[in-house]
């Protein structure tokens, strides 16, 4: 493909970058407690008033980043609303959690900081680190950087040494698993804690890596021929529906996190490894050739999954398959994945952007009608949608800028 | 409508409910470890074997309730099937609960009873209270009747003293609610350890029975236009997407509840209420005008609801909605009533049995195609089905046999 197609994909993706940020700067902010509104509707309008912590933290940090690495963001808006929701979220996520001294995040908040909700997994406490992080970067707060890197370490001793902090009772019948989304969250905070740092911080997490890298391959079965969403902590099949359950979007994601650890490492062997299982695999098997899209969950068996949203396209796998495939393009210069690329943008901007409003619909039916018409909702903030289209402008800037 | 009419409905569901018993008696039993296995594909194969313990329940007092009150279902086979899922479910559903001396019901077990998720509500209980008590009225067992009513002591005083044995921490931000599963299920459960007891037992239970009915009838707001799933506990309308919930299926089964009410206690405007209100206005609000069938979720504004699954037509609230309707039209004989009965009928009928293997799909798109094609799953087993068949059948009997 040439350079034309690529700049005009560059075109397409930096115009729907700016209507995004535009959509969440008008709507989302909440100018009498600070933090965002999620929950909001097709023209934009707040339908709840419920302050998700995931959400919070992902909006943070996606405006600081922004503001940090991109000259047309580098606005004071933004830097003040990013602030304003580091400020909300430092004051009222943190509750006392059910280990003796320490911690959690609510999942949830009232409008004024009351916590709603508390979700015995670790995923509310990421979300704060890495708004923390990137917080601390776009204003020199060092105390903010040290609460991050503290959180952290409880976080690594929940996954590695002790859950019983995440205050889940023990059960005979509930065997520990390793679930995908755990070592990808926390090799996505080694890669944001140790960014641009020196030796000593990379060196301080470069086992915990290399830990999140094997945990992440574990889910490479059936002979190699699937990822699997859940796999034992020895790195087997686990039975049921849990054992078969697919998760294509949540592959492609792993795939590009792979990816990015494989070009720091000049590791050739992860870097095929990324390509072939984590996207490839998880396109074929994950794609629907009927109508396009590819499926929330499948079961490798074939099996009925029991999740009700199966076989719904949801927008934020499309996000992860978007950045995949375009960053190992970008590594590899394999047309076949420029190719790819170019067939998941094809659905997905035609499927996904709201052209009269502004912003994506996130959930679609099977045949690629809109489902719901929100463009914010408990799990669907600022995040999948900004982060995609920066991450792909960037790389294609950056193959346009080095023309082959 | 004509007892010809009549007739037809029966013959129909008579043969429908004969299919679903075989289903379940020929794919469901485990005869390893006793209980049931609800994960049941479309040919009626085993693709997980977890117990849910809400179906476990349900089966077992499916089957003593076909055993008990129909002569054709009163077969050993049944009784005993019945008595090894009581068995397993006494032997491994409980576990020690969060509250000094108290205990829980696990949620799951896997097929050799260990427990694999605790809920912190109160539906495991309830599930097995229901069992406990309907098998006990099989065999006679008295000890078992007692832990039924004891379970149901418990139970009260989670609701209505303190929830701390149910093992959720006390949120600043979750205030308490009125979410009508729980005086409808505290009513079911006092139907059911009230039925054919002498007045000791009934008024035992009067005032409990008289607080879940005003309870329910709470869930009347919109200056009754809409019946709101959740509310406060002083009745009035909660903020946000959890206030403006409704649920079409859930109203019409509290509406054929308080039915049953208004009929013992000879109370004509609660019985014009369940009628114009529970039945009346879920369907007039919930019914798809397009495409049929009944709407899962929907919000009483017109926003979209956040549940992914809000469109789908789901088996269990067309069941409830044959019920409601065939038992209004029983105890008024409102032409109208039959004739939304025969609306229901007809949708359902075409759309959820599977004419080629038998039961019952649960999950249909919007537009009436079979969107997940098992018989069971987590929470689809041997009840709603069955339980709705056995009902209209027996309604139909009755009136079949009561000419007018």
């Amino acid at each position: 493909m040439s350079a034309v197609k690529l700049e005009e994909f560059r075109e397409r993706i930096r115009k729907e970058l700016d209507t995004t940020v535009d959509f969440w700067l008008q709507h989302s902010h909440d100018p009498l407690h600070g933090g965002f509104f999620t929950c909001l509707g097709r023209d934009g309008e707040v339908y709840d008033e419920l302050k998700y912590v995931w959400l919070q933290g992902r909006q943070v940090w996606m405006y600081c980043r922004l503001y940090r690495t991109m000259d047309r963001f580098h606005r004071p808006e933004i830097l003040e609303a990013a602030k304003a929701g580091g400020a909300f979220l430092r004051r009222f996520t943190r509750v006392p959690g059910a280990g003796s001294g320490q911690w959690k995040c609510a999942f949830s908040l009232t409008r004024d900081g009351k916590a709603v909700k508390i979700q015995r997994t670790i995923f509310s406490e990421c979300f704060y680190i890495l708004a923390m992080d990137e917080l601390s970067r776009v204003t020199g707060d060092k105390d903010m950087q040290l609460e991050a890197e503290q959180m952290m370490e409880q976080l690594i001793s929940w996954v590695r040494e002790d859950p019983a902090g995440l205050g889940r009772p023990q059960l005979p019948g509930d065997v520990p698993t390793n679930s995908m989304a755990v070592p990808m969250m926390l090799l996505c905070l080694v890669q944001q804690l140790t960014e641009g740092g020196g030796t000593e911080v990379v060196q301080k997490y470069t086992e915990l890596a290399s830990w999140c890298v094997q945990q992440i391959l574990q889910h490479i079965q059936r002979s190699g021929t699937a990822i699997l969403e859940n796999v034992s902590v020895d790195g087997t099949e686990l039975p049921g529906c849990q054992g078969r359950l697919q998760n294509p979007g949540h592959a492609l994601e792993a795939g590009w996190f792979l990816l990015q650890v494989s070009a720091q490492q000049k590791d050739e062997a992860l870097q095929r490894t990324a390509i072939d299982k984590f996207m490839e695999l998880p396109y074929q098997n994950g794609w629907d050739k009927e109508h396009g899209g590819l499926f929330y969950f499948l079961d490798v068996d074939g099996h009925c999954p029991t999740q009700l949203e199966w076989n719904m396209k949801l927008w934020w796998p499309h996000c992860e398959a978007l950045i995949a495939f375009l960053m190992a393009y970008s590594h590899t210069r394999e047309p076949a994945l420029l190719h790819r690329f170019s067939e998941v943008f094809e659905y997905t901007f035609k499927h996904f952007p709201d052209a009269q409003k502004g912003e994506w619909f996130g959930y679609l039916t099977q045949e690629g009608k809109v489902a719901l018409d929100f463009k914010g909702g408990p799990f669907k903030g600022f995040f999948h949608v900004p982060r995609c289209l920066y991450m792909c402008e960037r790389i294609l800037d950056d193959m346009l800028a080095n023309k082959d």
